[in-house]
């Protein structure tokens, strides 16, 4: 493929996993909407050797663009730019009416916050956040920490790099200026379209896709396809070319064909389908939860609009708040125990009354490590979905650590809806 | 330091984002507890090329060990084993016995769950896990992936690479085995112990913290200090050899003296820290949440033994729920908005009263993107916690996306709940 680029995400809190790296897979997917291929990301401390190698690397390895993600902030382990302009041959110095449109940021947050600070400290701070290797783009704050557009020193070849701050909305926010800057739209002009589509099925093996694939062979010149297994979701994406859309057609065609028992998505995910039934058929819905504790009905509502249709939940954790919360039967719970088939219909049944929705979920399970039985081991779960027309109900054994089970948990009672709600495949 | 590591993460999935990698950080965080020093972490796609371009470029930069994650499975696009095999010099071939092992999982694994597949494909992508480099340790398969442990060729240098599956629960399954493989042991035989120490400041200026570091400058040999800041709280990550404790502790208690008005934790996080109150002082708690759904009482949730204390949570996204379920009065309603601190207040002591909890936690606001007005603009939140003890309130107006304003309104109701369980800075 013709343009390609690398991505360096810088800090030491993102490599040892104190915080989750948002803005690799973020850069990533934009890139590749602008017909960029990335083929690798790498991660690095704060330390400048490492970050050095890293952009080394990339620009041996022939990339047109890098960009960089962190390390723009005020303290002496934020050096992404002395590191960048030294690889690309450009020296740093002051700019000083960018220095004083920093230290404008900074007073007006300090004051909204009510911080005091040092002046000193704080004016160099704002000083180092103001130095810009000589010949770069400087991409205007929306936090505190200015971007930079860093080419090639003249005369010099390798790829132009992308500096970018590490707050995801601050790096997003600059992300349109980025695109935009003179030696960016260069290397995005020879960029060609790239086209993408996602294919899901639920219960297939990974093994038999790949027998499929194989038979397909001869037909698939020009397809990139990836294939990923989660939580018994296969999602299949095919990337290409616009000249290989034939053959892409053929691989989707023959994939209906043989997968039509599994196939429940050629595009949207699966939280894209539920919300969708839901607003396409004007019903609410509301959830009891007892191991997966809101979770649930946290991902329900993290759709912006979805107070159209999500009216609540219940995290009813305890039995006393099945029981006086929800209204699941004081003696069901006694006959059958909380975690059982009757109190998930019945946590169903609640949400729905108690919140006057149309489709009410309930689930009950032991997430562990600890509470499993010889008779109810950790990682059973019982989940019912129930609506106007009907009801889905599905026991499960999970595997895996307490979150694992948790998240399939949600995971199963989303597939649960989509089939309560649109039928297809089954949960 | 001594002993390095580098690893690298496979899969498309992973560097496009639909996935969120979460073995790089978990492996990084092993290793250094092992006293493993690690640099980089390089994500990389399918692509063969990619892949070794990674190992070389690890290989070169002189790192003792490198473990890469994924590209284990029976498709085609899983390559690792390949790849890894070439670049130490050690041809692969089919490793009959665990075929044979293999293939009873598959067998397994394929009934329990009811799925039919095709023997012969089966069979197929069996052999292609069962394919092991010539002279490698396989780690014995935790799903249907084994692992390996692959030293160099006899007669080559460089690092020792162990090959370990992308699922986490099969590679946190498999980690034991790897570290008690010979290669690996003798590797880490090397390593001498490394600490690592963090403080917590809410409320801090990292410029401000960047100062009094400079300040201390010339007491700090052999610390290597990050500082990360992140929804107000400012993260100092210190990590020494043994020999560097007195610096350490001169260090600890500078920050302690300079920043008492906002350190609140000198190891434990925000969550160690409410779920310790709440256990140690023998309160039950429970929540009502309007626009962080449900994620707070998942957050209190997701600690295992939580239901010694947590007693559930009531998500009111509708009006009507939040009247009929939580209690708040629908004059107040009507006559303050259900985005006012009077509905805060009011969510907070329903909660305690319906589930009957000692703490009883209210978040109301508006997480947008729509439903914002002149007086209340998107990310207007009122938050509350009351307890035996008194209560705690803040106005809030917090910045960014849907998602970044639920989150951050989960942060703050967490240090509001600190402040309410055990004083400190203010949340």
């Amino acid at each position: 493929m013709g343009t390609r680029a690398g991505i360096v995400v810088t800090g030491t809190e993102v490599l040892t996993g104190r915080v989750a790296d948002r803005n690799g897979p973020w850069v990533a997917e934009e890139l590749q909407r602008a017909g960029v291929d990335v083929g690798t990301v790498i991660v690095v401390g704060d330390r400048p050797e490492d970050m050095r190698g890293a952009l080394e690397y990339l620009a041996a390895s022939g990339v047109d663009l890098v960009v960089t993600t962190g390390g723009l902030g005020p303290t002496a382990d934020d050096l992404t730019a002395a590191v960048v302009g030294e690889a690309q041959g450009r020296p740093l110095d002051v700019d000083p009416e960018l220095e004083q449109r920093v230290a404008a940021v900074v007073e007006k947050l300090m004051s909204r916050r009510g911080w005091r600070a040092d002046p000193e400290a704080t004016a160099a701070g704002v000083r180092k956040q103001a130095m810009v290797p000589a010949g770069a783009t400087v991409l205007e704050p929306v936090g505190t920490a200015p971007g930079l557009v860093v080419p090639p020193a003249d005369g010099r070849s390798g790829p132009v790099v992308v500096v970018l701050p590490g707050p995801p909305s601050e790096l997003q926010g600059m992300w349109p200026a980025a695109l935009a800057a003179g030696p960016v739209r260069e290397v995005l002009a020879g960029a060609g379209e790239l086209r993408q589509e996602t294919i899901r099925l639920y219960g297939t093996l990974e093994a038999q896709l790949a027998a499929t694939l194989r038979g397909l062979e001869d037909g698939l010149g020009g397809l990139e396809i990836t294939t990923c297994l989660r939580e018994g979701e296969l999602e299949i994406v095919t990337r290409f070319a616009p000249d290989a859309q034939p053959a892409y057609d053929r691989l989707a065609a023959a994939l209906a064909e043989e997968y039509a028992a599994t196939l429940f998505s050629t595009g949207p995910t699966l939280d894209d389908l539920v919300a969708g039934a839901l607003a396409d058929q004007g019903l609410t819905i509301a959830t009891a939860e007892s191991c997966t504790g809101g979770l649930l009905v946290a991902r329900l509502i993290e759709r912006a609009g979805s107070s159209a249709w999500v009216l609540g939940g219940i995290t009813s954790y305890a039995n006393s708040a099945k029981e006086h919360l929800v209204g699941v039967p004081g003696e069901m719970l006694a006959e059958f125990g909380a975690v059982s088939p009757q109190v998930a219909l019945a946590l169903a049944e609640g949400a729905r009354e108690r919140f006057g929705a149309d489709v009410g979920v309930g689930i009950t399970g032991i997430a562990g490590p600890g509470g499993g039985t010889p008779d109810k081991p950790v990682g059973t779960v019982h989940l019912c979905a129930v609506g106007p027309s009907g009801q889905q109900a599905r026991s499960v054994r999970l595997r895996g650590s307490r979150t694992a089970v948790r998240e399939r948990s949600v995971v199963q009672a989303m597939h649960l809806l989509r089939q309560l709600l649109l039928g297809g495949p089954p949960a």
